[in-house]
């Protein structure tokens, strides 16, 4: 930020005449940009800031410093002479293999994890009691993590696991491990396979406090469940996972030929 | 909406003292809790009337309009007795198998294609171009189409084709079918596999007036790249799908036993 010591007489910016504040009008202007880079409105770059402060009918001042705190959350890149693009969400979730976040971004950084909550619960929501075929008030564990990569959070991830199994994972290292690893030490065998349901949502208030991302930001929703080699559900999730740090990816064969309409 | 003729005298209920229509209010309102219901606010019953008209600061009158609308969408259900939910996306896209949206539905009603476009261009944009493998000045063919089951907007799909496979897909029923059978019936082989992106993103105003949804909603947007069965790249598409009427759903397998913490 410019110092304005001295200025006294210097004409006026347009954005001074506004009650806001300088700071809080680049604030607005930066979660205004994200959505648009969300929706994917730079992908061919993005425009220069004279251009970018007339659409948005922002001073060019408010514009550089809304730029300014988007390059430092690493969303866009600067370049003298070339300009001003979008970065791709730089981590990836395949979609190929079961694997925890720690265990796939092994070669990105260290993932760490502030745990919110993580104990034994009587009262399971119906949704996961559903999922892990638990009867009414039969107890489960309930972890809540923050997962984060390289000090960033990257997702907040909502886990029940059912008896035996959860309680050895509760008495493991929740802040630097991957669940699926601690219930594979519980248990002294690979998991099996699970099922994932993939949504696409607008974050909510507490769920964007949680992530560092304006509410309404977004997010993938993963429902995930996961079952023991022998076919028995272990590990009920709902994952909410920052979109513009990450994206899934899969590869998919034809399975047969088809020619319906 | 109930008669206002014969009212005189009635008293005036605390929504009519503002300016704005009761319509308009009624939009705003349900565009508000179309937000929270993607959010996911509302997975355990929507509150009822009153208690809704509290927590968002409108009347009771205009929080049953609302709701009334959400209900035409089919976004909830109202059961006398039961409350108000929520209607998870009804529709399912397998990411284990290479299929076009036809294909998958074909249980769910009919899908109908209105074409926005299907040309020959002689500029194809870089990120296209650079996953077709097609040098400069190379034509590719276009075609933009919006997805439809039984009426309803499903997606909206920007696809690039290459060469001679592209041309003769222009001359099929781009109106009625999958690109994918197209394709099949052009080369009369079945196709290989294809890599897929998914991202979770804000719609921004064009995309979201094609899929009739207010700007900011979440949805899928997928870059899916389709190759021949002998490996050669020949469509390029991104997809922009919304994510309150279809959800992504996958089986994974635990590949090796792993230890990574």
């Amino acid at each position: 930020m410019e110092s304005f010591s001295g200025q006294v007489g210097r004409r006026i910016p347009q954005e001074w005449t506004s009650s806001r504040p300088r700071a809080q009008r680049a604030l607005e202007l930066a979660d205004r940009l994200r959505r648009r880079i969300g929706a994917g409105d730079f992908d061919e770059g993005v425009p220069e800031e004279i251009a970018l402060a007339a659409e948005m009918g922002a001073s060019r001042n408010a514009v550089r410093e809304a730029l300014g705190l988007l390059r430092e959350e690493g969303l866009i890149v600067r370049r003298r002479g070339v300009g001003t693009s979008v970065v791709r969400p730089q981590y990836g979730h395949g979609l190929d293999r079961l694997a925890g976040l720690a265990e796939i971004l092994a070669d990105s950084g260290t993932v760490t994890n502030e745990v919110l909550a993580a104990e034994v619960v009587a009262e399971v929501p119906e949704p996961f009691a559903a999922r892990l075929n638990l009867p009414a008030g039969v107890p489960a564990v309930y972890i809540e993590r923050v997962r984060r990569l390289n000090g960033m959070p990257l997702s907040l991830d909502i886990t029940y696991l059912t008896g035996d199994i959860g309680a050895a994972v509760l008495d493991g290292d929740l802040a630097g491990r991957d669940v699926f690893a601690l219930i594979e030490e519980a248990t002294g065998a690979p998991l099996g396979h699970a099922e994932l349901t993939v949504h696409a949502a607008n974050a909510n208030t507490d769920v964007a406090a949680v992530l560092d991302i304006p509410p309404g930001t977004a997010i993938f929703t993963i429902e995930r469940l996961t079952h023991l080699a022998d076919g028995r559900p272990v590990d009920a999730e709902t994952l909410h996972i920052r979109a513009d740090r990450m994206a899934l990816h899969a590869t998919v064969h034809r399975g047969r030929t088809t020619r319906s309409s």
